[in-house]
């Protein structure tokens, strides 16, 4: 019953969601023929695509076709942007995409649930019996297979077999640890293109790189402009620093890294970040449920610092008044999505929005935090 | 499946964790025999009461009779105390103490789900046609009752008959404000003493005062000691300042006033409290599902600042390092069950709890926020 209701909920609000986007479609030179800021900021709300579900997977998959304006023609335009009080609860139901919501069947390995997988995967799963055990409620791997040696090299064998048919596309020969949490030893290697048909976790590590501009100006944040050329959400805006978080690292030598690379923070700066927390999210992607957290830092800068990117990542950084990203985050689609979380996140953690300014205080709270995967099934 | 999948983990960790609670019951004394870091911190872990299910009702209750070590013994002893990285992820289970999970049917009024009601009271709710339309699923309004003040009569006619049978306890004579958000206009009203019969939202706010002592000291942390006349959780350890969350104010409105009356707070230091977001939990009691969401707020406070009781709900205040507030919060149960959420929090925020230092930090960050209502329903 109550799973049930929450599924329900939640695809009539992606429905409503889907069709309030829909009247904006072609509208686009109008934002060349006005300069209003309200004309911009409906443009803005709708310049993606048409609302079928297909669109979904082109505007949150891997590669993005950008219809004009482009997020640098936004960033340009930034000052004229209004925040718009419904964006921030749609940027985070975009994150936790629904979907085509199928049932998905837990994954499990020595007892402990490490992914979610898709039924019709599952089935492809069966044609190994010696590896996974497959019933209409889960999947698990063979319990004869205990140590991460044996369960790394038999589902290597079932995955490359399936990779050489073409059910799982992309791979990437790379292991990636499965585990339970982020300090926990892993209990299977799955291949980087196989891991999404699992459903594993993934985390990595964003970086809020502000200034304190005192009690006259607040806060101004640093934004960086992702290079046209990365084969993910190219142009789009993104963190002073963002990366996945790759073995052998901790969470902060991540952060100092990244920062050197990406931003040009000298590592005794970059040691400041301070972890303010996490949030996470879970999308229906066509391979499978993508499930990601990311630690969050706040690292304050000096007000002459300038970030310089190093490598090639990113086309230029801007440093905006807070209310500026507060209105970038809730009225356009410029956003790398998942960094929409992360800035919400800051949003509320520094009381630029309030349980007294922002009507949807507790539903953005709860939403940075991906709800339990059951909650992803349908009825 | 993954419904039945998420209660089952979440009672069998209870389990394990009653199973371990259940080893220190009766070693109280001990604690005036050794007075080793290592003998307190054992006994507090286990000093409140045996495991049984009649006992979590006792503990998280209106009144709660103490066992030596008291609350305030150990606040008197807290340099000694060490911190238990178990603990933290303990306290957010209590919070959410799932107790009997009985199936509880989601309560819609005009179509909004506002509260989880017990199938016995359910039941009870079924002699009142005209009031509640009580099916297998869910409990409903009656849609013909469409103003606030036709439904607030009508629940009010059938709960005070309840009461005078005894199936409502604790009759309060106080309208309680139903609604599906803090700033949403309520849908209903209903006696106080009836609401938590219905399941529905509380919210509060909880106040953060700390004192920076800089790079060598690090945060201190404002605590204070319950007055031992308190009717609820007296004698326990408790923020600075918190408080229920009353009509007619603002939530910063009620933060200052609550830091007038509970500390001496000046309104001029008050109002700079900043709002860093919400925690919320929801536990199974015997009258039904408690749901409260707590705003936070941080007070940087000036080093000479020294609280005063202004209205005897405090015994004293102390100030202690954020070190030795995470010592109580993880290795004791001197802490009031929702401030240690609202403490975990501010040791996320503050980087004290970090992902290179904390196994649990993902689970905690989840466990802060509850999980929807259905993921308490049994399999």
């Amino acid at each position: 019953v109550h799973r049930s209701m929450v599924s329900t909920q939640k695809s009539s609000s992606v429905r409503k969601h889907k069709r309030r986007r829909g009247n904006w479609g072609g509208s686009f030179m109008l934002f060349f023929l006005y300069s209003s800021s309200s004309a911009l900021h409906s443009l803005t709300r709708g310049f993606t695509h048409s609302p079928t579900s297909s669109n979904i997977a082109r505007r949150f998959g891997s590669k993005i076709c950008w219809a004009s304006p482009s997020p640098s023609q936004i960033l340009d335009a930034v000052d004229s942007l209004k925040v718009d009080p419904d964006g921030f609860m749609e940027r985070i139901r975009e994150n936790n995409e629904p979907g085509m919501t199928p049932d998905f069947l837990p994954f499990f390995v020595d007892g402990l649930s490490l992914g979610h997988i898709k039924p019709s995967f599952a089935e492809h799963l069966r044609r190994f019996p010696d590896v996974f055990a497959v019933t209409s409620d889960a999947v698990s791997l063979s319990p004869e297979l205990a140590s991460l040696e044996d369960r790394s090299n038999a589902v290597d064998k079932a995955t490359r077999a399936l990779a050489a048919e073409g059910v799982i596309q992309g791979w990437r020969d790379e292991p990636y640890a499965v585990k339970p949490s982020f300090l926990a030893a892993p209990s299977l290697h799955v291949d980087r293109g196989a891991a999404a048909c699992f459903g594993v976790q993934a985390w990595g590590v964003h970086v809020n790189g502000y200034v304190d501009g005192g009690p006259g100006e607040g806060l101004l944040m640093w934004v960086a402009e992702r290079s046209a050329t990365k084969p993910n959400y190219p142009g789009m805006l993104d963190h002073l620093v963002a990366g996945g978080q790759p073995a052998g690292l901790s969470a902060l030598e991540n952060v100092v890294k990244e920062c050197g690379e990406e931003a040009g923070v000298p590592a005794a700066l970059a040691r400041g970040a301070r972890p303010v927390g996490v949030v996470s999210y879970a999308a229906v992607r066509p391979k499978g449920l993508a499930r990601e957290t990311i630690f969050c830092y706040d690292l304050p800068l000096p007000r002459d610092f300038i970030p310089v990117a190093a490598d090639g990542e990113v086309a230029r950084f801007r440093r905006l008044p807070l209310e500026r990203v507060a209105a970038l985050v809730s009225a356009t689609r410029a956003v790398k999505p998942n960094c929409n979380l992360v800035l919400i996140d800051f949003l509320l953690r520094h009381g630029h929005l309030t349980p007294d300014n922002c009507p949807a205080y507790e539903a953005l709270a709860a939403g940075l935090r991906a709800p339990p995967p059951g909650c992803f099934a349908p009825n």
